[in-house]
Order: structure tokens, then sequence, then C-alpha cells
């Protein structure tokens, strides 16, 4: 009988942070694309642009005359269209009243800021030298650490949106925090799934991620090459039996903790070998001594990774300065790579994972620092992944499997496609 | 001191189907939009393209030289580029090794089928009969049902990505069906979801909503108009105490039932009146006997809808022939209505969640017929809303209140706009 082939037969794999599986369809990478088509960014921009609101000593947007600094590396100011504000009332509830559990609702204080990067307009993060870059994640801290000081502020969300398709506005290098009230759904999420993970385990859940990845590269880097058919090469075999009933599953109500072989199994009685098609350290895009960054073994979006600290840190402002130039260093290297994959500015949703600063003594042990990049192509410069109809009613699914979307962007160069130009 | 205003200020409403929060942002409708635009599609289309692969008695995309029947009102075939397949192996686990919970997989067989909605070119649900509709619930029915008769299919998700921006790659009116041996993540979660509601408060979480939207809209139009300062009026005196904080709310990890009244608050102790916004019924946009179409308390996409049946069916053919009849009825009026908001043909990801086809009993009683319509669009026919980087890394976030937008498309025509032309 055939055996299970990882890179040509549908399978899910489960993301532990968030607790949902993400489909896999490697055979349909050979579907025709006859839909949408972006347009390609083939603009030259210019070094300081007169008509852009985030230029050094232009006038912003939002029609109070206010005129920005002649900035020499990075600007912060307060968005001027915020989504979350700081004075407004505080919304009490009538606990004398029976409450409707399907209409919930709280009120959410906050502030939103704007990172200017640069007061080049025509930079980004991918032609930013390492130099250049650390200003910006010291501004993030310095945000990050105001807005600890602020008592209505529980939480801090630090991201970029980067090209029109992200529905970015602008393409003068900036990136936005928002800081609220709230603790956010999706860093919710992550700490409920972590402080699941050491309840069961008495470890970081990332801190084992980080391990399981590396050792494994370690490994395969020691054996010379990965043997397919060793467990621990495939990463595999080390997997739960299946089950696809609602009920038994790690969705399954009941059960706290990460899923564990259940006694039942839906399963037809055929035998099949699975196959080796994940050799160990294949996720692995690039590292230093501070940083890995990886496609994740449960990556939604096509070439979607995740930058972990290899030390517990639970928060930016945590790192050393060795760390905080390590950090400067993948992430120029991430986003030189990303440009390269399709010779463009590859366009993306990126944003930092970190403790909330509400103050909670608990999250030192709980947060490990980490960052999301969310890109949407698929592949090539104009044609994207759509997660729309049976991702948003069903389940999210990819075509290419993170190893195959890793040793793409492994095989990427550092240097950036347009250097050579300049 | 200054009450809160649910059309003025931030706050976040709680989906209990999915267990999650979005933010909504109501002062951030005034925001320009300085991005993205997208392509207007002004085609005029004919009602037979010979060059398309759907239309009758033309060739199929595949290469195997197919031909289409000259098919009269729907058409069913299995995709020429599946995301699931039936002949794969099963992926076995070697329960001797040690799992490793981050590394998860699970093979997943299944079958996807597109569903022609119509023989014309040109048609979409919005400008079809409702006569002409009933054939495409029959069809969704009769696919469901075969593939209740196959051993490795546990559920069947039904789908239509409708618009480019929706990754939808041809015109002609059709949507999918993909039949699986795993519970997508979704409908995992929604039947998780109402299991604990059912447990907590012995009834169906969707009749009660059913009741709570429809009860409240009697009741508004029995006193002439709505009270803004009455509990009941409001919807929002019902709700409890906010708790923010990770470890108080309702994503608690040790808290499996409905989020209750916590004993603690993190909140200053401003006192502040909570002022209505929401007159009961508000968020009503069209119904019939058997089924209502409101948008959601607690809608993501500035339009999304749901469409549910009064009565509590488990599964599409549960319905008797007079509540098919009223499906195509609303589903004509709100596809319709979409059309007509921005004078376009309206872009969408639509679906059915109903009873898993794995044979658990239980699902009659947990299940409860519903569509849902996610749609991008936000303030025009080009300007759609994007869900990134806040949305991606922290919480959903809405402009507009789903009783804002419930109000614009209960204002809108049930008679096409094109049909003046026609
Ligand atoms: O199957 P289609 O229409 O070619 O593809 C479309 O719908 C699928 C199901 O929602 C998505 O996975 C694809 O990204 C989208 O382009
Ligand atoms: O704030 P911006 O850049 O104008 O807006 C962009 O980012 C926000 C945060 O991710 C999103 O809510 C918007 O939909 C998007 O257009």
């Amino acid at each position: 009988s055939p055996s299970f082939d990882f890179n040509h037969h549908s399978h899910r794999r489960f993301n532990p942070l968030t607790h949902s599986w993400v489909l896999c369809s490697p055979h349909r990478t050979q579907r025709p694309w006859q839909g949408k088509q972006e347009d390609d960014d083939l603009s030259k921009r210019p070094s300081y642009d007169p008509s852009c609101y985030l230029c050094p000593s232009n006038t912003r947007a939002n029609g109070a005359h206010l005129q920005n600094p002649d900035y020499a590396d990075t600007f912060v100011f307060e968005n001027d269209f915020p989504a979350v504000q700081q004075n407004q009332p505080v919304l009490l509830h009538d606990n004398s009243q029976d409450e409707n559990p399907l209409l919930q609702v709280e009120s959410v204080r906050g502030q939103c800021h704007v990172i200017c990067f640069s007061p080049q307009h025509d930079k980004t993060l991918a032609d930013m030298t390492e130099p250049e870059i650390v200003p910006v994640i010291d501004a993030w801290i310095s945000t990050y650490k105001a807005m600890q000081q602020q008592d209505h502020i529980n939480h801090v969300q630090i991201f970029e949106n980067k090209g029109a398709i992200m529905g970015c506005s602008n393409p003068h290098p900036h990136g936005q925090v928002w800081s609220t009230e709230d603790i956010p759904q999706e860093t919710a999420v992550e700490l409920e799934n972590m402080a699941k993970y050491r309840q069961r385990y008495h470890r970081c859940m990332l801190c084992d991620y980080v391990k399981t990845e590396t050792d494994a590269d370690r490994k395969a880097k020691a054996d010379g090459s990965a043997d397919p058919l060793s467990p621990t090469a495939t990463g595999m075999d080390e997997t739960r039996t299946s089950s696809h009933t609602a009920g038994t599953g790690p969705l399954a109500g009941s059960d706290p903790t990460p899923p564990t072989t259940p006694t039942s199994t839906t399963f037809p009685s055929t035998k099949t070998v699975s196959a080796a098609t994940t050799p160990d350290g294949s996720r692995i895009v690039c590292e230093n001594a501070s940083f890995i960054c990886l496609v994740p073994f449960w990556a939604t979006w096509p070439f979607e990774t995740m930058v972990l600290s290899r030390a517990h840190l639970a928060r930016l402002s945590d790192m050393n300065s060795t760390q905080k130039q390590d950090l400067a260093n993948i992430l120029r290297r991430i986003t030189c790579r990303y440009d390269n994959l399709f010779r463009c500015s590859f366009p993306y949703s990126m944003g930092v994972h970190q403790a909330p600063t509400n103050g909670d003594a608990s999250h030192q042990e709980l947060s490990h620092l980490h960052l999301h990049f969310y890109p949407p192509l698929l592949r090539s410069a104009t044609v994207k992944k759509f997660l729309v109809g049976f991702e948003l009613l069903g389940q999210s699914q990819r075509d290419l499997t993170p190893e195959q979307a890793a040793k793409r962007l492994a095989d990427c160069s550092e240097t950036h496609y347009k250097s050579a130009v300049y």
C-alpha cells in the first residue's frame, strides 16, 4: 500500500498557541491561477516626498496644521485617527439586572501611536542597516514603557502593516502601537494556551518549541543528513493518533490540556507507513546567537514566519544590548529575504507579542517574546493567497507546506536585490 | 460627567459562537481613506461566455477535455483542483513513541465539489428569482446527503466566494462544497461553545439569540418607540461588569461556561451613565415566517450578516418545502440589498453551518442551521475593510456599529438596482 507523503497528501496541523488547526493541501500547488492579480508596485519613490504627511517637517493629515519635526532617525506621535481614545467615559454595568450572555459588551479606552522608522521616504526595514533598525526597536521599547505608566492601559500592541495590499495607506516606513485597556483576543488566547501548557509540562511552550526546532537542527547537522525514516527526523511519529470527531480532539471542551492519545478512533484500519518529508531543522530560515526565525510547523499564510528569542524574555525591554542588536540583525535579514523572494517590496503585517503591561507578575513566566510576520503573497508579487470561503467558514488552508516555504526563504540571499542598482 | 455613547465611544463585543471579542471604534468612521482602492467591476457580462469553463456544454479547465452538460438550472461536479482527496493513504501514528505536543498532525481525506447556480453566465443570487434559487438549495441538500453516505466524510462545508476580491476566479455564478474527514475548526469551535451554553442554560444558544433579537423587536414595535434609557431597550445593562485582565474574563481557561459577573474589577471608579444607542430590533435586516437575517451583535466585517432559522433545525435537509422556499426568499432579499447598498455586484464569502455528517446523534440538539455572510466592503464598491495588523495580531476591529450597518441594509430596496435597465 502507498505511504503517506507530506509533500503530496492533505493533512492538518495543530497550532498550539491559538489552539486551532490549519489544513495543508500540498498537491494543490499545481493549480493554475486565473483569478485576481494585484498591481505590482514598481514606482520608484523619492527619499523625500513633499506631499507625504510622515516625512520630516511636513504638515500632518489631521487638518490641525501640526508640523512634523525635522527628525533624524525615528519619530513617534499620537495617531490622528485613533481606534481607541484616552478620554471617554467608562461603561458601568447595572448588576441588579439579569444579564443576557449573548449581548456582552465592555468599554475600551486606549491610545494609538504612529512610529516613523526613518526620515527617508523610500526606505523599508528590508533596506535599512542594522544600526538604523536599532532606534526603531528603541522607539518600541520607550512607547511600551510610557504606556506601562498609564493606569488605564493594560496591553501594548506593536505592529506594522506594510504595502497597500495590507491596508497601509502611506508607503513612508512606519508602524503603529495600539495600547488598550483590554488584553486583545490573540494575546489573551496565546497566554491562555501557554498557561495550560505550563500547567501540564512545567515548562514554557515557546522555550520548548525553540528547543524542538533547534535540537532537531543540531541533530540533523551532526548526522550529516536527516534519516527520512527515523522517528526523530520526521517529527511526525511523535504525534498523537488522529481523532476526527468533535468532542475527542484537542478542541474538546472538557480537555483543558494539550491533547493526548484518545482511546478510540474513527479511522479505518488501513495500514500505512508515514514517510518522512520534513528533515529536522527544515523550518528554520535564519538565526543568530539570540534569535531564531522560522516558518512555524502550523503556519497559515504561505510565507508566514515567527521570530523567537532563544532566551526566555518576557518583553522587548528585557533585552540586553547584544540581544537588541541581534533582533535588529534578524529583522533586517528576514525582511531582506522576503523582498528577494519575489523581487518586490514584500507586503506583510508584522507584530510583537510580549507581556501585557497590566502588572500581572505571572506574565514574567508566561510570556515569551516573539514576533509574527503574516505576508499575503503566494506565487509572485501579484498573486496573493485568499483566506476566504472555506477559511472563514471552516478552517485555514494552505497549499505549499511550511517546510517548502522555509526552504524557499532559506535559499534567498541576505543582500537586497536592489542594492546592486543603488 | 459625560455618558457612554455606543455611537461614539470605543467598546468591544463578545461573540459567543466563537468565544472571541471584536473591538468597535464608531468615532473612526470619520477617518479619510487614502489607501488602496479596488477595481470596480463594471464589465457587462454576456449570458453565455464561450471561454467560461462553467457555462453549459463548454470544456472544463482540467486539461482532460471534460465537457459540461447542457444543464438547465444547477450543475454539480467534482472540483478539478481539489484541496482534499478521497484516495490518499491514511497517516497512522506510532503510539510507542513519545509524542511532542508541539508537532501534531492528522491526515485529512475528503472530496470537493463545485455547484453552478445557473446556466446563465451573468446571473448571481441577487438577480435570480426565488424559484431559480430553490434548485441551488436542492443541490446543497443532495450533495450533503450523498456525502453523508461516505464513510470517510464527517463534515460538509457549503460556501460561495463571490467576486474577484474574494478570491473567486470565475464570475459564473457558482459555489463550492468541501467535504472532509475532520470537523473543521470554525464548526468545531461553534459546536463546543453551543454545547457549553446548553450545559449551563439548558437551551439552544441560537434559539435564544433569535428570541433575544425578535422579542426585543416585538417589544420596541409594541411600545411605539424604544425608550433610550430602559434597560431592556438598550440591551446594554444586561451585560456583565467588565474585567480587562486575562484570567478573569470569558477567555479565562478555568471558565468553561459563559462569563458571569466577576467579583473584582480593574476599573477606575469613575461613575458614568450608560446611554442607549441600540433600540431593540435594530440589528434585523429582513425576515419571513421561517428565517431571520440580521447583523449579529458581535459582527466583525462591516456589513456581516447571519441568516438563522426560527425553528430549531439541525440541517438544510430538515427543512420542509415552505421553509425551503422561505430560505430562497431570504437569500434573494439579502443579496439584492447587498447589491443595492453600493450599486455594485456585492462581493462576499457566504456559507452554511449545520450538523456534521459524522452520525453523532447529539448534533440534532446542538446544531442550529444558520448561514454567515462575510462581505469585505466598507465604504463603497472600491474601498474595503482590511483585517490586517491589529486584527491579525490583536483583535478584530470595526468602525461602524452593527446597528448602523443593519440600518443601512434595512434601508436598501429589495428591487435590484439593475432591474430598471433590463
Ligand atoms: O477554489 P478556488 O475558488 O479556486 O479558490 C478560492 O477559494 C478557496 C476556498 O475558500 C481558497 O482556499 C482559495 O484561496 C480561493 O482563491
Ligand atoms: O490605521 P491605518 O493604517 O490607517 O489602517 C490600517 O491598519 C489598521 C490596524 O491594523 C486596520 O484597522 C485598518 O483596516 C487598516 O486599513
